[in-house]
């Protein structure tokens, strides 16, 4: 299995290469801490600790540090959103919903283990982010406002909403950008979002920054959605680690077969362009997250 | 379906059916004000606000109210924990898991509408615990506090760790009364005394009576295990809503076939007799939580 930092590494550059690891070894350390069943613990490491990119930890670590923050503050809040972001994979794979086979090169949870197995990990680590959440992050109250933004994003008015949708888009198809807009904004929108949202209240920025964080995580995660279709078009399934052409054969719709190749091109170029934009008055502070965003389109997997 | 109210009234007291209204309509409030997919608000809806004997909120309530809080401090953290007691139930009847067609009764989550909404409606109501825990308890330090606590009942050392051993369980079968106690202790036990624990909380209690509400919970929570134990054997299907001898024809090791139905009787009054003299130190306060105490004894469903 390749390690998460290989998948990283040069990407990017050394400074999230080490952010990467540093995720990585507090992920590790969480899951030697506790105390539970050893196929739970088995299940949830396979799945969290496997190859991944970690692009909401980066996110949420960079977000705090753009506003003045330390990496040690924002690690307990990049940890739950890695495990939130793991949890919703773990079910969204699960025969009963999209009945994947493959994910970041390995086979899927229940297919490793099994499907009681793989509902349960996800549970457990829904439930651990919660749990790293509240007892992690200081103060107390920004803790119980970083639960409330984690939850809302990643329930039943976001990425679970979200999944429903694709899922009844699934069946029924769908009609529209709008339509098409609405689910992801849910299903990977919000999440992203949370991230940067996440790491500004940590390190207590202002509401003008706030926004500004929030409008480039809009942009960042519709692009990132866009760079998505493309990759399902053009991407290595080697690389990808997962099945390629699945959405495009199954006529779904996306961004691609709405608007052509060249222009789903232009479109996530020019949306990388206004997250950028958004972000300037962070000034030298912001260099990171910029990279970052430019990272989302030129990525091959 | 009948009502939670109908289910509970006259069981305990007025009291306690009156609270169990207001959970109700707290519970539908909550649902009611979120603007999320009609089907997974329908899923959602089906078991949270079917019939249910609604323990794990009223004992919530009546910590809080035995240590001078009011009902309305601790309603955000009551409805949290039956949020999570409902995701419990619905995914632990999925087909990957117990494989039960019948819950308080009524079909299943997955039988009603399906595994992949069932999945997702169990995940949408965890994650709507941990929301509304957030958002609605007051202070903000408190409300850190309680994310934390329920999380840490209900996942990898709690609840789920329990569901785990308990599958494991079933495949290898359970060997000691030790083993016995650890998945009850885990997979029911845990969230109980949270119930507790959380009211106390809330209401501010000092040390001393938050250990005499936990050794409360403690009693209760396994006098409830045997109870059900003993409702598997000598229950009637109709009232219990759902299927009866299930352990004891799986051949499932149980108090009852332990220690024998009289002896098992015995030990679940003698659980109850501590849990009340636990709380002695409360005084007039502590009467309801005396009656709900005994109620848990003489439920017959």
């Amino acid at each position: 299995m390749g390690t998460a930092t290989e998948e990283t590494a040069g990407l990017v550059s050394d400074v999230t290469a080490t952010l990467v690891e540093s995720v990585q070894a507090y992920l590790g350390s969480i899951l030697d801490q506790r105390d539970f069943p050893a196929n739970l613990a088995e299940a949830m490491r396979y799945s969290l600790l496997g190859a991944g990119k970690r692009l909401r930890p980066i996110l949420v670590i960079q977000s705090c540090q753009a506003v003045g923050g330390k990496v040690s503050e924002a690690m307990p809040a990049a940890a739950a959103i890695e495990m939130i972001h793991c949890f919703s994979l773990i079910h969204d794979d699960l025969p009963a919903m999209d009945d994947d086979d493959l994910r970041r090169g390995q086979p899927t949870n229940h297919l490793r283990f099994s499907e009681a197995q793989a509902i349960l990990a996800g549970d457990g680590l829904l439930t651990l982010a919660f749990e790293i959440m509240a007892t992690e992050v200081q103060p107390p109250e920004v803790a119980a406002a970083c639960c409330a933004e984690l939850a809302s994003a990643a329930g039943v008015v976001g990425m679970v909403a979200g999944q429903v949708a694709d899922l009844e888009a699934e069946k029924s198809g769908v009609a529209s950008l709008e339509q098409l807009e609405a689910i992801h904004r849910r299903k990977t929108g919000r999440l992203l979002c949370a991230a940067l949202s996440l790491g500004a209240r940590i390190a207590d920025a202002d509401t003008e920054t706030c926004e500004a964080l929030d409008n480039y995580g809009k942009c960042v995660g519709l692009a990132f959605q866009i760079a998505d279709d493309l990759l399902d078009i053009t991407g290595d399934r080697h690389k990808m680690g997962k099945g390629v052409r699945k959405d495009a054969d199954h006529g779904k719709l996306t961004y691609p077969s709405l608007w052509g190749e060249p222009q789903s091109r232009q479109k996530a170029r020019q949306l990388i362009e206004e997250a950028c934009h958004s972000i300037e008055l962070l000034g030298e502070r912001g260099r990171r997250l910029e990279a970052l965003a430019h990272f989302v389109l030129q990525r091959d997997h």
